[in-house]
């Protein structure tokens, strides 16, 4: 009882109170929570405040230097703040959005008017309005394909897709061999590969159709997904969406312990015993929020059960190299661009204008993705960069060719994500390993935004994956 | 120079010198030697001897506290030693048979002749020979997908196999849509999925068509890879396949590390750390042969490139319940049947005459396999056993009600292996990142029967990687 007063102290006493960053520092602290939470990214800190306003305790231990885990804020060399990781968000997404809100962070509408670019089959196409220009029969193409997908997605259940009644026929299957069997233009088939690259980093051929089709469900549609006006790229924060994690572990204070990779979670008897870099904690319970993957690097004592020991083998993430060209202005406006490419050449698969509202520069964001990040990930930073700047050179002409700065994030090479944005189901994989995604394991809960039936993959779904756990928890600690 | 003598001169001791076994105990050994090796299966074990062979000084940590890996012997009640890992070694397999003759291991013929029994689509079939019972149209259907696969599998080069001509559609789609598009009859198929169930611990539906075209070049044909006589399943070896790892780990002495989990390896110097529960170990260059998910939760310093960290990630294990039941004679052979059962039904997907040859007792062993492994996970020892009694009194009659013992190994609840028999690749795998399998990053090479590409996935593939891995390295070790 005298930790978690303590804890409920130093949370009160909030902000001035820096999370304590070295395995050093922290041997003096507390060591004993009625509830440890492992990873501070949106889902673990979301879970750690609903605790903590309940009356728990909590300790909070994150791997990196720092919180936010896929979200993260880098600074132009002018000082702007820009988002090398998550970055939008949309109509729908209420969790996330509540705490923006709460936290006071100003948001700004994703600029999209002007001209769109696309380049498929070696032609780069302009066109307005979001229903790109293409030939006759591929629009037609592309319009059956938007409705016949959301009509598919309509009959998954989001608490339980494996039951929907065409689970294991979708899961038998890739997105590419459904997308071979039903459509039927090359341009429409160009344009769905370009969603599943910038969607999930990854291939048509890589992802199961159910497991696709509970992504659309869990977004709602497919316009929602890819959209910006009305979809999940339609508001961007200003200084970075970093920052939400910044305000939530604010509140938590010293609970908070950095630089502390989770190596082994014993929860045999009648508590949880973690074993980090910086010594062992001791809890009635524990919220792994990682990645599933990286659930899959700790020691379990005892063993988990043998489905969710698998199904941690077989949650991939994505591929995603995220660029950001920063020139002196956003010159493309002046000559009528909105700053959109859609590419299915590369190197980046998707660019939008990254330029902060309000800022005198302007810059370019986006994502080598999928094969692509597979391929360039090979190649060095500069030569990307190259690479990029030719991209857009061909698209706006010369005043493309000369940036101040090029920023990257190579989320394959991040020890503590191992790609990005989220992980993604194989065929297969959600029929017969889905329903161990987020069930308990005795006193061991999962979080993270995979776990989350709404939104799963976004900041949103993070958020709500954090409340679920805090709720799933705190009944069950005294 | 002093460490490579001390440690061949115990390697010179064999035998009497029995493996360390605990972390306290191995304090005072020596924690440098020219090659550390990672995992004391037969890749690593072959590897370890290799080097010594050419002068080199290895240490080998090994998590288990045994060697073998994903071969174990475990005995009846009355001392029979029974495989509950890998099992059969058969013609082609020319690295492991060459270690079984030169440790003297007595081999035999694994029993198939009498009767084999079908149960597919609700009814049971007993026939003779290697074609199983079917209507004429569904042996038609098989003759075809025979031929067809085995003519596909040719192209694939297996240094390459996404260099293959038609690696990429291969690649996008799975077995079980080829088997939809390809195959006509219900029977035909239903034997397919007992193939991917037997030979892969998975389904159809799991498999890239890519990588299961590789794999069964990699055996020859695919029915070396199903067969007995002429196939994988022909010889077994006298006390179980277990007793080639204790003959390779006797020849080690204490360079062999029982009980030492490796967590992390730094390699950026002119050497590599390998850090274990039990402390540091310094080496030129590490060969880490155990599983890829498992090389996937050691921590690298530096980090491994994007590809072969998101490589390690994409290679889940199979999954596989291994199941024996013991009887007091081969009751079976009395009655005509050879002990070969495949059922599309289960809990077995297929059985074989276990029983060692000279012995009195009688004993099946069967597999419950891919998603039948993933359902009675969930269930308990007795109610699998139950269920697998009941499958052989419907096939034998109540001549198989009273099993004497029942032995069995849930491979999915093994920390150090996480599935059986081996790794697998879904969709679009092998193409964007099959090349990472086995290229060496810096001073970290590795092993293990996934890295093979001759018979991948069997004890063989284990031996020849551990022998390519101690010649890659042979050569780069001053």
């Amino acid at each position: 009882m005298q930790s978690r007063r303590q804890f409920l102290g130093s949370a009160a006493a909030i902000g001035a109170v820096s999370a304590v960053g070295s395995a050093e520092a922290t041997a003096a602290l507390p060591t004993r929570a009625d509830i440890i939470i492992i990873g501070a990214g949106l889902a673990g800190l979301t879970a750690a405040r609903e605790l903590v306003k309940k009356g728990k305790s909590v300790i909070v231990l994150e791997a990196r230097d720092r919180v936010g885990g896929r979200t993260l804020a880098q600074a132009t060399q002018s000082g702007e703040m820009l988002d090398v990781g998550g970055q939008w968000i949309g109509p729908g997404q209420d969790r996330v959005r509540a705490l923006v809100d709460e936290f006071g962070l100003k948001t700004y509408q994703q600029p999209h008017t002007g001209t769109k670019l696309l380049k498929i089959d070696g032609r780069l196409r302009s066109y307005e309005g979001d229903i790109p220009a293409l030939p006759l029969l591929a629009k037609l193409d592309l319009g059956h394909m938007f409705s016949q997908l959301n009509k598919m997605a309509e009959t998954i259940p989001l608490d339980a897709p494996y039951s929907a009644k065409n689970a294991q026929a979708w899961d038998n299957i890739t997105l590419e061999s459904w997308k071979q069997e039903h459509m039927r233009t090359p341009k429409a088939r160009a344009l769905l590969d370009i969603v599943a690259q910038s969607v999930f980093g990854a291939e048509a051929g890589d992802l199961s159709f159910l497991f696709f089709l509970f992504y659309l469900r869990s977004a709602g549609t497919l316009e929602k997904l890819i959209n910006i006006a009305g979809g999940a790229q339609e508001t961007r924060i200003h200084g970075g969406t970093q920052q939400i994690s910044d305000r939530l572990s604010a509140q938590l204070g010293d609970a908070l312990r950095l630089n502390n990779p989770v190596r082994a979670i014993h929860h045999g008897g009648d508590g949880v015993k973690v074993i980090a870099d910086s010594g062992e904690y001791n809890a009635q319970r524990v919220i792994v929020a990682v990645p599933p993957h990286l659930a899959g690097k700790i020691s379990y004592n005892p063993l988990l059960p043998g489905l969710r020991t698998q199904l941690m083998q077989r949650l991939p993430m994505g591929s995603i190299i995220k660029c950001i060209m920063v020139y002196d202005k956003p010159f493309w406006r002046e000559d009528g661009f909105s700053g959109e490419i859609a590419s299915d050449e590369g190197p980046l698969c998707a660019v939008f204008d990254d330029s902060p509202e309000g800022s005198h520069e302007g810059s370019l964001i986006g994502f080598i993705a999928g094969d692509g990040a597979r391929r360039w990930t090979e190649h060095t930073r500069d030569e990307r960069r190259d690479a990029i700047v030719k991209q857009f050179v061909e698209c706006y002409g010369d005043k493309a060719s000369k940036p101040k700065e090029y920023i990257e994030k190579n989320w394959l090479e991040e020890e503590w994500s191992g790609g990005c944005y989220e992980a993604f189901m194989a065929p297969g994989v959600m029929t017969a390993y889905g329903k161990a995604l987020r069930a308990p394991v005795g006193r061991v809960h999962w979080a993270g935004t995979e776990t989350s039936d709404v939104w799963c993959g976004y900041m949103d779904g993070a958020v709500r994956s954090g409340e679920r756990a805090a709720a799933e928890v705190a009944q069950l600690v005294a």
